[in-house]
């Protein structure tokens, strides 16, 4: 008898956790991705801020899972979903059958609706979002060396962030430290250490998901550090010299979007209605209520909590999810039809705000300042993938930490003949 | 008085010796790159092959001037010289004046004519060029793996560099590496340690600026190592599913080309005829004989030496140079008009082939195998420009030398929506 295949699209949180939890079950795993790479998106910030290099915070899927004989890795774009015929199809190959489905492909950032304000404020979820902002910051700081116009000089040195969320904050007090420790002294004419960075919120509080304390702490130890913080106040408009907010305009070169994010198109490949994020709406153990042989888990799914919480879309809300799908799929192959809900675990809440202090929630423990920042490094260094990479990234945290140097501040990307990097700079 | 102006263009081994050189003159030294990076090129192919991260061999060019406050760094593209009106034009910024001008703007590879090789077998000068090698090679085995019939499978198998000088050799030898250590056990469908790695020349042996002796022993280890090594054939087309050699044909999805270099167009903007390689012909002390103050250093110049041998195109030669100009320059500034002619001291040829054997010739010692593979590793550490990259890179080989795991195997580039790693595949 054929052995049952499941197939997982996505190799993030969600899918590696789902492929991992289904070791020794007598499955068939197909994992598909349209990356090759599996990515440790909490640290992406530190990418996009010259601290870490690309391949110290990403991994070849087919790497992690290369022990597993099960497994079979294919680098794919999904293209859509035959429910009927239990497929996948992908681009440029033959559909790839499944008797279980686990979908866990995440969320890009979004825009409110208002699709062309990308362009001026990018996201940042993929390593080349992460490159891109990189070299946006770095631009910008190059730009006002050679201008010779204060103001203007003044607008490229203004970097607004908006949103307050753990990205927003770790981006703004990352984007101070470049600015006052990193460069200092680099330049000629313009002043890095003038610049100023702003971080603009809708909502009331910094950190909106953590305690009030936490929350509180970290808007004054985000002020402490030099971070102009704006709350209560939603952006009204984003165009190529600035944004407005409230009725006040203000001139920035360099505008990064922590906001908001909208689900893959799960919804479209199952053809069932999404919430208004996207997301697809799962019954309590994940599954599709029209299809209990597909599962969505992570940030494409939407599920009600026991006390009508959402779960948070964090990248361990995506990994139990996916090993909640391998659990039922496990179960039901044993005859097990059990009703088996998910019941989400909230293991902590972290952020630091710059080199020197963080804020760290596990609920039985609560720590700010810089005991929590030592903390909320171990733990990362801990939840990385391979033993080079946590040596890699201690390094490279130790040389900053120690120097105030940061080892990745290249500007890249754009093939050099056609289009220099620094024509970005007038384009944009 | 003012003081003397000095503009160097290019950041690269000619122009950074040459602002080193100038440290303490009582010059203005304004140094321009279109890149903020210096990048240490004979570490580059490591990068293409997935060996090491793009930022493990490049350092902001203002970071390592830092300290120097008479150097001003500009990130500018540089579009032409006024050489009556003795100013550097840059592109969408001030004409920079200078009194004396060092252009050490290297050199791009060249097809002998066929610009339209280029798409179908990219060449390795710049850290673009190495991650699109990188993704090209890297998507070679996901699409072999996806592939079902065997011929085509073999076709994407087949990996080809065109030219066996240092940068061919150690190409040959990381890719048939990468592909029998490094993938082993990762695919289920593809065999990788099946790949074919063939270097093709048109000389009649490999390395042919080496002593011949060294050059056979080359041979023969890159043929043990099991790259087909073909010589005396010059390739006669390249298209997107192959290249001709000798009247035969070869499919293969990944062609490098490591044949030939062309000057960049400081001949166009100095208005000089230039050689056949595109390059100034400069005076026996580098200046340009109708412009005195105008330098030309590095890949970009041509020069004689006593023996009548041009100086080669390595690093070390461009380091010579840009020196040199800057000892000429402060001789002037002294009232010192003594001929001081160049000459070029060779350090010794170095190439590694694979990571267990390497061949040194400094004249006064000529090594081969692993022990020259062990001074060629703790050399080129020493030469990286600073200690935390010197842990980096060093951590980075002892773990590829202990576990045969490279840690930048990333696919990136190219925008992830608009763009998808994988189109890439179909498409070349």
């Amino acid at each position: 008898m054929a052995r049952h295949k499941v197939v997982i699209v996505g190799g993030g949180f969600g899918g590696l956790s789902a492929a991992q939890a289904l070791g020794g079950a007598d499955v068939e795993v197909t994992l598909i991705d349209r990356r090759n790479h599996h990515l440790f998106q909490p640290l992406l910030y530190q990418v996009a801020t010259a601290s870490l290099s690309t391949s110290e915070i990403a991994w070849p899927i087919r790497h992690i899972l290369r022990k597993r004989h099960d497994v079979t890795t294919l680098l794919a774009r999904v293209t859509g979903v035959d429910v009927a015929g239990k497929t996948v199809l992908i681009a440029d190959g033959a559909p790839v059958p499944y008797d279980s489905l686990i979908i866990a492909t995440g969320a890009r950032h979004a825009y409110f609706g208002h699709d062309d304000w990308e362009q001026f404020a990018p996201g940042l979820k993929t390593l080349e979002d992460a490159t891109t902002i990189r070299r946006k910051l770095l631009l910008a700081f190059e730009a006002a060396e050679r201008e010779p116009d204060p103001e203007q000089r003044g607008a490229l040195l203004t970097f607004v962030i908006i949103g307050a969320g753990p990205t927003g904050v770790e981006l703004a007090g990352a984007i101070v430290e470049l600015a006052r420790e990193t460069l200092k002294g680099e330049f000629r004419c313009a002043d890095p250490s003038s610049a100023r960075v702003v971080l603009i919120e809708a909502a009331n509080k910094v950190l909106g998901n953590f305690r009030p304390e936490l929350s509180e702490y970290s808007l004054q130890a985000l002020r402490d550090l030099g971070v102009e913080v704006i709350l209560g106040e939603p952006v009204e408009a984003i165009d190529a010299d600035g944004l407005v907010y409230g009725g006040k305009r203000l001139d920035a070169e360099c505008i990064i979007w922590a906001a908001g994010v909208q689900a893959s198109p799960a919804a479209k490949w199952l053809d069932v209605e999404p919430d208004k994020a996207g997301r697809v709406k799962v019954a309590p153990d994940l599954s599709v209520p029209a299809h209990p042989e597909i599962f969505v888990v992570g940030d494409t799914a939407t599920i009600a909590k026991a006390d009508g919480k959402p779960v948070p879309g964090v990248g361990d809300a995506a990994k139990q999810g996916g090993k909640h799908a391998a659990q039922v799929i496990r179960a039901r192959l044993r005859g097990d039809t059990t009703p088996l809900p998910f019941r989400y675990k909230h293991a902590g809440d972290l952020a630091t705000i710059g080199k020197r202090a963080a804020v760290i929630d596990f609920g039985w423990i609560r720590l700010k300042g810089w005991l929590a920042w030592w903390v909320w490094g171990i733990a990362h260094i801990y939840f990385l993938i391979d033993t080079k990479n946590r040596l890699a990234v201690a390094l490279s945290w130790l040389w900053i930490y120690l120097s105030g140097q940061r080892s990745a501040r290249l500007i890249t990307q754009g093939d050099a003949e056609t289009r220099p990097p620094i024509n970005d700079v007038t384009e944009s």
